[in-house]
Formats: C-alpha cells, sequence, structure tokens
C-alpha cells in the first residue's frame, strides 16, 4: 500500500498560449494520479469548501481519499503561476495557502500499515509529523521546494534524515547544497542521512544517486510540451508507485522506478494540470517505457 | 584518415580558482587532440609568430600538421574568456581574430582523400570553401557557433546543407532554430540538409537524431570540473574519431560516438585546455567508456 501527503491545489496557469483558472492541481495530486497507475494509492490532504465536486469525484475515482479532510470554513490552497515563452521559468504571481497553513495531518488508521510512503511538497514539520504514523514503512521518500529551503533549512534538513529517499528538482538542490555540482549535491543530501537522491532535471531527465553508484537516465524527448506543472510530482508518483506494485526496494528495481518516473513527467506536460494524467492506462505507459529502452539503448 | 579544419588558439582562461594566459586551445586543436586517440589525424589552421615552439611540437607529436600555416607577420587567434563560480557560464572578455582574418584556407594535396572531415567552429565561408576541397569523404561534418549564427545565417545554413551531419551546442540550436524545444530544433536543422543533429548539452549529455530517431545520451557524470573549454570540440573529436578508426557510418556506430564524444568531453574538463587529453591513453578512454556503459544500463 502507498500513501502520498501533500498539497492538493487549485491551479491558475499561464502560459504565452493559454491560461487555465482554478484547475486540479498540488504535488500530491499528481503524485497520487500518477502512482495510482500503477498501484492502489491512498492520498492525505486538506481541501476547503470552494473545492470543486467533480474534482472531487476525480480524486475519489482513482484513489483511496479517506484521508483527504474537507475544511468547510476555508479555502483551498491556490497556487497562480506564469511560464515565459519556452515554458522553461516559471513566475510565481500568487501563494494563498488557505487551509494547508494551519493543517495538523493526520491519517485514517488504515493507512498506518502502508509500506511506501511519499511526502510530497509540504511544510518538513508537517512531514515529520506525519511519518511517525506510519508503523513500519518499506520505503519512504520525500520532495522539498525553495519556499521550505528558504524559510525552514534546518526542517527539511531534519525531514531528509528521516526517509530513505530525496526526490527534488535541480535548482532546488542547488540552493539547499550550496554548489552548482549535482554530484556534489547528492553526496552532500546523502550526507545528511538518507540512502539515496534523485535529482530532477526536468527536459534533461534526473539522475539517481545511491550507495556509491550513479545511473543518470535522460528525459523521454517531448516535441510539445503544453504545461510542465506537475512534472516533478507526476516523476515521483511514478517512481514510487512503481517500486510499491513491486513491493521491491532493489537497486535494480529502482532504476526501473527511475525510467517510469521519466515516462510519467513525459505524460504529464501533453497537457494542462492532470489532464493528461487521468487519459492514460498502464499500457499507455508500458509501450512509452518500451519506446525509452529502445532509444537509450546503444 | 580523418581532417578537422578550424581554429588554432592561444586561449585565456580565467575561472574564479585560476587564470591560465595564453594557453594552447582553439576548437580545432581539441577536436583533433581527441580524435588523435582514435585514428591518425590532420589538422588545417593558421598560427601567428607568436606561437610557442613547445605548443607547435605537442601538436606535431600528435598529428599531421602539414596543413597547419604559420603565418610570420601575424599573431595568433586569441581568446580571453571568464567562467561564473559554478563555471556554467562563459563571458568573452576579447576575442583578437589575428590571423584567422582573412586566411585563405588550403590543404596539402594528401589531404583532398579524407574520407572523414570535421569543419570545427570557423567561418561558414572559409568552411564552404575547404569543403570542395576534399574529392569523395564519407562523412562531413560541422559546428558553428553564436558569432556566425548573428552575423552570417544564412552561410551558416548553406554550410550545413553542404555536410553529412551538424553538431552544435544547445543554446546555439535554439538562437538558430528560434525554438527552445531541442526536438524541434533539431528538425529544423536536418531540413537545412544534413542527414543527422547532435545537440551538446554540456553537463547534460547530448542528444544524437538521425533520420527519424533520437538518441540521448546523458554525460558522464563529473564531480569536479576545472575548466569546460574545448568539451564540445572534443566531444566531436571523439565521435569523428571513433567512427573515422572504424571507417563505418552505420547507426550503431554512430550512436557508439555519441557515447565515446560524451567520454573526451568528460576527460577534457578535468585540467586546463588541452592537459587532461594529452595525458590520456585509449586504454583509459575504453575504460571510462565501459564505465559509462555499466552506468547507464538498467
Amino acid at each position: 500500500m502507498l500513501t502520498v501527503f501533500g498539497t492538493i491545489a487549485l491551479d491558475t496557469i499561464r502560459t504565452p498560449f493559454k491560461t487555465e483558472t482554478m484547475i486540479l492541481g498540488g504535488a500530491a495530486t499528481f503524485a497520487s494520479i500518477s502512482s495510482s497507475i500503477f498501484t492502489r494509492t491512498s492520498i492525505v490532504g486538506v481541501i476547503g469548501s470552494d473545492f470543486p465536486l467533480e474534482y472531487k469525484k476525480m480524486l475519489d475515482d482513482r484513489l483511496d481519499t479517506r484521508g483527504v479532510i474537507s475544511k468547510s470554513d476555508g479555502k483551498t490552497f491556490h497556487y497562480d503561476s506564469s511560464f515565459d515563452y519556452d515554458l522553461s521559468h516559471r513566475k510565481s504571481n500568487k501563494t494563498e495557502l488557505n487551509v494547508i497553513a494551519d493543517f495538523e495531518p493526520t491519517i485514517p488508521k488504515d493507512y498506518s500499515h502502508s509500506e511506501y510512503v511519499y511526502l510530497a511538497n509540504n511544510d518538513p514539520i508537517q512531514n515529520m509529523k506525519i511519518l511517525k504514523y506510519f508503523s513500519n514503512p518499506k520505503l519512504t521518500i520525500c520532495d522539498t521546494i525553495e519556499y521550505w529551503i528558504l524559510n525552514k533549512p534546518n526542517d527539511v534538513i531534519k525531514m531528509m534524515s528521516q526517509v530513505d529517499g530525496v526526490v527534488i528538482n535541480d535548482e532546488e538542490a542547488r540552493l539547499l547544497c550550496k554548489t552548482s555540482n549535482l554530484v556534489k549535491c547528492a553526496k552532500i543530501i546523502t550526507s545528511f542521512g538518507p540512502r539515496f537522491a534523485i535529482i530532477k532535471k526536468g527536459e534533461h531527465g534526473s539522475v539517481f544517486f545511491i550507495d556509491d553508484m550513479i545511473f543518470p537516465a535522460p528525459a523521454y524527448p517531448m516535441e510539445e510540451v503544453i504545461d510542465p506543472t506537475g512534472a516533478g510530482d507526476s516523476f515521483a508518483g511514478g517512481f514510487i508507485g512503481y517500486i510499491s506494485q513491486k513491493n521491491d526496494v532493489s537497486i535494480s528495481t529502482m532504476k526501473q522506478a527511475v525510467v517510469y518516473g521519466n515516462v510519467m513527467g513525459a505524460f504529464s506536460v501533453e497537457d494542462f494540470g492532470i489532464r493528461r494524467l487521468i487519459d492514460i492506462t498502464r499500457k499507455d505507459v508500458d509501450a512509452r517505457y518500451e519506446k525509452y529502452r529502445s532509444i537509450v539503448h546503444y
């Protein structure tokens, strides 16, 4: 069983080509929809009274949503951002924490037996609190973002010391580790405690660092990108979803999981929000996984 | 036989950690020293009266230098640049064309039978002139840089139409093709005429586009980079050097050659200028090639 904890959001996404207002987003949403293609996924998070019923139904249809708390006296987390012409740089316009600001996370009792836990972007203190609810997880992973690195760097490091693996963007890894070299970044991150680190590099793919091994995995080549939002979360969901389904934390499974993560990230950017992710089947994912293998093989 | 044409330079390289003044550099130098590890390489270029004897000897020891013209009435091309703290951004301080400004390229008669020709960074008009000297080459490749794209864009495109393959940096591909998407860039470049394009992405490796195939090859992971100068030229030299040695232009050989190119680029950044390249043997290169294969395999 896999439990994903993190933000469930209403996103406003502005690209030079189109703007989408208040669409379903958030790190936990992308990660859990992505992982649900591989394995039964439980989601933990909080939404407000403005959360559209149709979005709640989308989550209910695919996930165990007993961990989603609905606050009648608040609004859902809202994130408003704009992409530049080449869709590679995002500017934050507005971040309204709303119901997540003072959320005291808890989980349904059944979830405490989850073997696999993904702490998507969230306050590291909340992440550490929720981690305590799991009785004996096989694999715990966290992500973080610039906001927490800048505002709670010590808690970010403490959180990383309590998980098995860290998944993080290249820019955020550099910010956290104060070096531009990603091999050094990974050594610093694993020195905090986790056994492995995965650095996500967007269009350049991802690099998996474990023990003394490095596995660089190029991105699945994409000619059309519509909306990069959630690609990293979809990666993480695909990664832990595949591992959870195989119920195997060997390095060879984790390497395959990195490729599945890349594949899920590539699907996610093909439309706004989660639209593409809810449109695809495991068969589509496996076909792209095989295509990926054939292009990187030499 | 492989002939490399392009700049032979005296470089001043400033990193936050060290400055090296008037050391041996230039696109043709890096490419030919790199290719010479795989195959006998002839170099065509021009130097001035200030070119140090010891550097001439370095070239003579490894290359057929009958194509190097020494101008007694001029100074060698000099390029002065600075890198920022993370060695990923270069700023040009001074570019003194000197003897290359009005160079009328020619080649020793023996070179005209070269099956393999690499036109390293140079004026596209000079590149097209020299290309005519080769009677029946099996594989011709060119590179170009921002300067020529900005100043002679039509000649750059015309030059690309006359070669079999283009090797180019990601930033320059984007500049030339007016799109940030590298898959689109490659389609545009090959629409000019060459059968294939290789886009070099520095620390993110390279992507080889041929016919309808894409081969993304991550960079060899490097924890220490001393001087990124010449990495792309070393890549190109390794690529065409390996193909020339195998005397085979099949796609599978070219894919292996891309990996050899990545390996040569990785060696080149381990010291200033060509120091690391002249220090290594084919055995070192093959060992790193095998290491590369083992890390990307899954």
